[in-house]
């Protein structure tokens, strides 16, 4: 519901600042001001919007409510936790793959689902975002999962339109993507033979504009990990990503050395053969993820990719389907990741509620 | 299922006499053709193609249905009372905003929900508009929700093609839009501090254009209201709107003087600038709802819109989002009026063709 | 789940034999090659790829199981066989009428239903249709329905790429059809006043391009009917298809004579003027389904034809909609008959994974 103080006119979902910004220096400021608004004071989310600024336990309590979705052969579980709650899928930027496992996670869960390309639909009538949401809103909603290309979109719903809602980030610009980096997380927990603490993991590619990337080393960081190494082309990682704490590699051979954690992450093809980056064959030949360089890793190594893989360029095809690849796994535990996001989140609003209505 | 005598060719959905209308004498003509056919004898709706023809008991009877669906808190409840029925959302011409309340309602009543473009994809294949419909009802769908650009669409299929289906107008070229009107009603019927007898209601714009003011003009008159004030650019009222009971005003000011309901209409974008309608600016001059002429009304009036809001055009920001607008409760309303009429017809269906099938 | 030896690059998901193919020898090829993947040792199917390979017990069998979802009225019984399960709709060919047989089906089954158009969405991102169809796999799907425009798609899935996804085809190329052949054998056993054996069964138009004849000619082969009459400009017949067991007639009336069944074929529209096809009335005089020639079947024979007609072109409307024609029932036959092999396949597949399961 709209508040008293929003009576102007504002046409844009997000403040004009961020409508065009540099990723060097987004990932900072984001980092440090996105934490707060999805969590209660008993530090349990509402919404969830990344992965910085929870703390350990929270992300633990994520990873164990995932855990409570998968039996003991690893099939999923059906729970019916979101019965009669209505969620809809606000994709402004497509994404096939992130709103059908988003779908198969919320109907899992016995929610009503809905989706909604809002992009082109509030376009034609020329209505304001904000008003489509406060719409949406009063369709008597109560999860909007927001995908959009623009940084800090789901964080600037969360806090400035639609705070009732529980909003799940399912990507943002080159920010976050959450529920990826916890089911990466979800899937080095269940399948790396030590603990978070004692991993070694390197991190390959286009981190610069991997919103992967950004939310995958928040959380490793948060969960103990204190060996995190990147390699990428110069010209594809954020200037001083080194004050994140990562440890920057010039050579492939040094960066997977006795890991236990091999993480690639996509090249967009539209960088192929821009000034940014040489030849598909060239980065395959210097950063591809082969098997002479997995065999340099530890012997039980994880291999993983966020998908979709450009086969023959970050990693090879036999190292991609072979016995040390839990690349599929990962996608399995993105069903469970995301049941146990968008659950915690439906709770976590539903105590908000209750306080917020007992207060008056 | 076909009747016997329907076996000549017929490639159109629509009496070739409704290709090209004039919506000033459509309305007439609609008026009293289209009342019968959505009542059983006994009174209960079967269909639900307009409020024309419906009386007072009736409109209330929608107006108490909804109001099961509604909590003292204002939540909606979920009741599965389309629980195994299936429900086609037939959208011959786009419209997200009401495809989306239609679906959030008929989940909510536990219902099978398919989305059918169908205008795209009956016509590639060159098969007739009967016979895709009679193909989805073999199906075994048991409700279409119909939105057409053709006046008097879903009054045809209720009639001619598919009479065994429970037929939702959902709106059909400048005729009609009657789950809107009952929601207005509804809203009123809520918030309004006196009974419809007593209320005087200013309607302001695009009248001549609006499915949604022809509806409500009917409901509010069969309901009680005796006081109903029409306002807009002479081009953009039908010709002899007097006929109807409403009284046409020329100064916005005196149409909102000591009203208790301000009902705004869109404005079409594409008629802005047309020889219908000055600029943007002109029109919210001499027609805006404006904090100042909002005061002119009772103290506790309402501001209604149909929505999409054209801010700063029909209405002022300032009175869209402020204590007396019940703009969104509209919205929320929606959902819970469309739940009553789904439902109700689809009992009003049952009950129709029990009596038919024991008749034989 | 990708074995071993799947470790080379495959970005097709066909052998590359498939991508140009000759209609009128690709039917036998598959024919004997396309039997024993869908079937588990005890007989049961696993995936429903085509009634070719099928045994007359096995054909029953669905028919039957087709019968428990009809009541004695003939309206569909819901049960919730699917619930719990996740059913992937994979339209790699656009057929809004067979989508939504489908998922009208699979939410009377109680399935969680999703609709994919796989082939614009994996496209895009490069990744080959193998790797979309593992990660749609990896995200907990149970059954994939599928439509291909190339000949043996499914059976390709169903072996090489994911063979514990439950696959039912859809439709692939020129091949097959087998849930319309077998709703086909649902309507005449459920309508023809006398059993297969006794039958016989004219088919009337482009055979060689209709994936329906195909498998109904194979149906009614196995099911006994002895007497299989085709007809069709000579443009329209496959060489050879007397070698299937079926009579050429040269002349329509010939052809229907004394027949009990009467089935149309759908004429593509871009077929007509081209050098493959007259003009079509010129096909309506030649082989035309006319009044008078209904007369000189039996006086109780069916009037069939899969949709969507062209009305006036192979078929008189009298006949559509007149009282020997059965074509509604069969599309209300094909929801059960979908119902069927959905529910069989998954029973199916869950049998096949518990005896590996048991077996390793």
């Amino acid at each position: 519901m709209p508040n008293s103080n929003s009576s102007r006119v504002n046409n844009t979902v997000l403040p004009s600042e961020h409508a065009k910004f540099d990723p060097e220096t987004i990932h900072q400021r984001l980092n440090t001001s996105l934490s707060l608004p999805q969590l209660n004071n008993d530090g349990s989310i509402r919404h969830f919007l990344g992965v910085e600024g929870l703390n350990k336990a929270q992300l633990q309590a994520i990873i164990a409510k995932a855990e409570t979705f998968i039996d003991e052969n690893g099939q999923l579980i059906n729970r019916p936790e979101l019965e009669g709650c209505t969620v809809m899928n606000l994709f402004f930027e497509p994404s096939t793959r992130t709103r059908t496992t988003f779908e198969v996670a919320e109907k899992r869960l016995g929610a009503n689902v809905l989706n909604l390309d809002i992009a082109s639909s509030s376009a034609k009538k020329g209505e304001s975002l904000r008003d489509t949401l406060w719409n949406l809103q009063a369709m008597t909603a109560d999860i909007f999962v927001v995908r959009h290309s623009a940084s800090g979109a789901a964080h600037f719903m969360a806090t400035e339109v639609t705070p009732n809602i529980a909003i799940i980030n399912g990507g943002d610009g080159w920010h976050a993507h959450p529920t990826q980096g916890m089911l990466d997380m979800l899937t080095i927990h269940r399948e790396a033979p030590r603990p978070f603490e004692e991993l070694s993991v390197a991190i390959i590619g286009d981190v610069k504009h991997s919103r992967v990337a950004r939310s995958d080393i928040s959380a490793l960081q948060t969960l103990g990990v204190k060996d995190i190494r990147v390699i990428a082309p110069r010209t594809l990682l954020p200037k001083g990503i080194e004050r994140f704490g990562v440890t920057v590699y010039e050579d492939m051979n040094d960066c997977v050395r006795d890991c236990d954690v091999i993480m690639g992450l996509r090249i967009q093809n539209e960088r192929i053969g821009s000034p940014l980056l040489a030849s598909s064959n060239e980065y395959y030949k210097q950063y591809g993820i082969t098997p002479e360089r997995v065999a340099l890793a530890k012997p039980d190594a994880l291999i993983m990719h966020p998908g979709p893989m450009n086969r023959g360029v970050e990693i090879a095809s036999s190292v991609a389907d072979g016995p040390q690849s839990v690349i599929l796994r990962q996608v399995s535990n993105g069903v469970a990741i995301r049941m146990a996001v968008l659950s915690m989140a439906m709770e976590g609003q539903r105590f908000h509620q209750a306080l917020s209505s007992s207060a008056k």
